[in-house]
């Protein structure tokens, strides 16, 4: 029989309902040691957090973090309420031992990020972010062609994340979905929000960046708040942030990310260049890899689309049968299937909070340079 | 609270996790009057039966089908079991008086099909036919545009279903997977699997299909027993089935199925092209609709890549946010959905017995036509 | 130096600048032995074939295509003027002892084409039928793909060639670009002028079509007439064709033109399926051939599209740099160019008349079959 | 009758083949006041350019081209020649009074542009850069979008043009067409030979950029000599070259060059998101321009594939039919029609010298930028 992983998860929103989706899904599709169990739910908001616990069959509920962790049934804190409240829940479900999941970003700055850290490391608890994108197949693709050595010397990297759902002057500050334009909840804009994404892929794909020079942009400066219409507020938090960079493996470095890119819906994308093949993944066709091979015979030297649905894919054998597609959702499920495979093993499956740590040294220093005007050269010792 | 729809589902196989997943994630997406509790599957494997009830959460187990129609706390019986058996497993449920789900294709010809859709009127039980790929929002879409006129007068209709998973002459006949390669457990091949597939949308979306002459091709004449390698049989099923066609609407159209397309793992595909506008649909890009409108602009006509992962595309505000895609299992959740509404508002959800029937005589006359090299009308009046 | 080969040219429409331009461009492009002179151009309306003439250079004019004949400076009669003028000048040019090229369709039926084969074969004349899209690079791929043995037992073929330019019910009958809509100047409609094409290269990259069944469509019944508008007249040409086959080799063919699929403009797609690989290619996307190899490496089987525009890909080393585009005139230059290539080693280029002929007889079985609803086996012995 | 314009042309590699084509091709396609002659080509390798000559139909050759700029009969001087040789030339060619068309980059640097520029300007001759994909008929439907006003406020420009042919460390340095590789000759990499290209357009579509931080790298530090492989030389070009900036719309810009991104040929992308839409185009598909406007109704929202071959295109008109492309030498035939219809109009065509200058003290900034590490004003002052 499978052990029990009894889960507290803290935050109902978006990443409330995916993660909460994760835990009844896994055990039906991966072959698992743990069978994780819904076991309280928590959020100040009480009448919402029932309702959100009835649909998705939390056992119990919390209003208080506090409460949460300090229970001794809970094994796992799961954290997915906004940014700003990730250190403080991090650093007590620590120190009460238990395992810790966190929504990226980790933190609202590298030093935040550092303590919740080192807190993890020092009390040996089980930790894992959910940059649920090293789990779109095709990206894992991507990863093991890598690995696999295929690539050959790296020349360029370069990562886009492009959305347009912002762009309205109209659209108010405030309310459920809004904390992300309030860079006191959400610590800053795209930069936290997608090219956290895009670092910790690249990352993943092509070792640490060593040092970068970037930029941002607020392109509507104040907006209605969603409570009052009456009144404004400035605009604090990054509508646009790009930058370049060097990697320690000497290749170069390009990144943008918006809310500004009419038409982009969820336009993630990738592409690294080696001497000897490239590799491409654009997330609004999240089941593609693109894969050029410099050892095809000459004439028929060609981009794949490689249709990332077959069984000898990763993640693949667990869901349907070749050529059906499995969709955004499934990346938190297969990236809870790999944290608690990593139970399991015993080797942690990455990315754990020092991974993560290491992309908000990387979003610190790219907005450093963007007040500053300089290169940042990035510092990863303790 | 939602009122429980108690189900009895036959066949645990590839359809037998579709179906169990979608009655196990349709509430917690979509607001219903109805809740289905997965009360009883039933297969003749006990062991493994066993396996998958406890994987998937069915509260018990019945070997035989008679006495899962006859268990009076079963509202509906679901039918996943392979093509041969549908109609007598319908023709009980229906005389039991309980709704029937049934997979497709509904039958194995036209005649059964026609005794089972009488059956489940004369009954006037609620009746359904998972023609799962109706739910594809983008062949929603498609659906959606068509319906407010923006196609004009039709031309044109075509639609391919290619695979490649059965090229290869060392695969065996049998075994579980395998039945799709016998005729008498299939009652057909490519043209049962698939083409049916592609008749269900095509008469959805442009209305029924008049006449057809059609051919049939078996590629590799016998093959191994998977039982006993030494041993071969023929194969009786069609690797490859073509038709040409009209349309009651004056319309020509252009169907072909094969597992033999080398490349192709899932590319169903349409086109409907009319005097206005056309659309165009490929599943192995399933989040896509292509449209291309006469109306726009001079200069700036083009086909458009519509990605169907917005709020105001059909089924995409259940799911998560703009931009995030949903995969294979949702078109049969999607599908559970429509039933359930059907059975709140009265008004049933398609495809019922009588539109799968069409579809079956449609296959009949493709096949008859295949034998004889002549057109074929199709006569649908009872 | 290049040995001159005195051109005389008849019809100065299209096809007429796409020869034209042709033999002004192709020896600033290839190495040959021969220089093609554009020695006299010929029509009837003296004016406006001046007026062409001084535009491409031509020496002289001619406005009776029996005069042209019988000119003893001239060494090759290249036909462009339309269909139902092709036979008696080719019987003429042949007879005279003259090279003839003619553009396609060869003839306006299959006994006429007979006669002008065994014409040209009698009078031991080279002859050429510009059937230009053999020479877009990437269907030259192809067929180089196909001779390399990388398809291996093919199993299906597939071509479509679909136009929306004669959709709108306004548009008139004759005028100088509207005689493809005369049965009697065309011979048929779109079978002759679209259909032809994909049957040569079918037959080309897949060898002879043995039995076919077909079927055609007149939309738009009647059109008022371009010089009176007042008066309305019977379309007889088919607006769209479609048909079913076999080839010799055992795979399905499938096949369909129309001038009435919107927002298609010259999509103009084959697709050949294979055991061991899979090509395809659409005209609107002219420099790319899309190849599936099963010989790649598992996790990395994709469709590669492949940009023909290195110099190891056919006829690219003649043009400009890799990454450059040629267009659609250059399959004229390319086509002349093998042409005079066939001149100086002796083997005729193909498609000569003989091969013009077979795709003729493909043709005539096409509408035999679309009139009486049978299938019609193909004989192609003389 | 067409009037004369005698073309003394410098240079007989690659563009000088270009270059000749176009002069030979023009008056087919367009109808203009004016005929260029090709009166005398120039280059120091008298037997090389004799073949070229004689291949292109020069009239006559010259080995000195200040001897082709004394010949009383030559009315305009076009320099194809390396890049350090065009100032010397340009201001020789206006001080005799010449009309001068050049080849891009203008100059080796911004301070030699604005002496050519000025010296073409107090001359008043007729004077134009060959920026030919400015006449890439998308791109020119791109130029026409952003003048109707269909873009709304600007918020992004991004540019690649990524190749991939210096990639092995066994290419050699010199010869003659790895002048490109030395910076002697060609005055940089890829900053001048793509880069250029790319700010050309993106200041055509998007107004000038102000300010730029950028890098560039070598990837390859030294190569052998080609004309004695036992001797190596430092590679002093960048191979790479990437930038950010500010337009002075203030949209955010993003731009990428290499020759190491093993895969992509001649991809030179582009792409424009403003308020109300957004545009993007890739020359590896020169004939589309993809198109999103966010003023299509909500649920049929998406990327525009418009397939740039119709009569009411840039350009197209001149060409063949609708559907049929035209190719990579297309857009010096269309660049010298524009240059030609501003001698008759007397509104001379862009680029002018004057744009050329703008562009080259962009490059300037961003080479400087490489080298400090600063971001840098850009001063388009005299």
């Amino acid at each position: 029989m499978a052990k029990p992983l009894r889960i507290g998860l803290v935050g109902y929103g978006f990443m409330g309902r995916a993660h909460s989706n994760a835990y009844r899904q896994v055990n039906q599709f991966f072959e698992l040691e743990h069978r994780p169990v819904m076991a309280a739910a928590c959020a100040r908001n009480e009448a919402k957090l029932k309702a959100f616990a009835d649909n998705w069959g939390w056992e119990s509920t919390e209003t208080d973090w506090r409460r949460l962790i300090d229970r001794p049934d809970i094994d796992a804190i799961d954290i997915g309420s906004p940014n700003n409240t990730h250190s403080e829940i991090a650093l007590a479900a620590a120190a009460a031992g238990k395992m810790v999941l966190c929504e990226k970003p980790l933190a609202m700055d590298g030093a935040e990020a550092r303590r919740m850290t080192q807190a993890v490391e020092q009390a040996s608890v089980p930790n894992f972010v959910w940059f649920n994108y090293r789990r779109v197949p095709a990206i894992a693709l991507a990863r093991q062609v890598v690995q696999e050595g295929r690539i050959g010397r790296p020349f360029h990297y370069r990562a886009q994340y492009l959305q347009d759902w912002t762009i309205s002057p109209d659209l108010p500050l405030g309310g459920a979905t809004l904390w992300r334009l309030d860079a006191d909840v959400a610590g800053s804009g795209v930069s936290g929000d997608l090219v956290a994404h895009s670092i910790d892929t690249a990352m993943w794909l092509n070792g640490p960046i060593t040092s970068v020079t970037g930029m941002t942009e607020i392109f509507v400066k104040e907006r209605a708040l969603q409570d009052d219409p009456s009144q404004t507020k400035a605009v604090t938090i990054d509508d646009a942030c790009q930058f370049m960079c060097r990697f320690g493996n000497g290749s170069l470095g390009l990144f943008e990310s918006t809310r500004y890119a009419r038409g982009r819906k969820n336009y993630n994308t990738l592409e690294l260049n080696g001497e000897k093949a490239s590799v491409y993944f654009d997330l609004e066709d999240p089941h593609r890899l693109q894969y050029y091979d410099h050892g095809d015979v000459g004439h028929l030297h060609g981009w794949r689309g490689i249709h990332v649905t077959g069984f000898e894919h990763p993640y693949m054998k667990n869901w349907w049968v070749p050529g059906c597609t499995i969709g955004y959702e499934h990346t938190f499920i297969n990236s809870l299937a790999d944290f608690l495979k990593g139970l399991e093993t015993g080797v942690p499956s990455a990315p754990t909070f020092r991974d993560a740590l290491h992309t908000q040294l990387v979003l610190d220093a790219v907005l450093e340079s963007a007040r500053t005007g300089s290169w940042i050269d990035i510092d990863y010792a303790d």
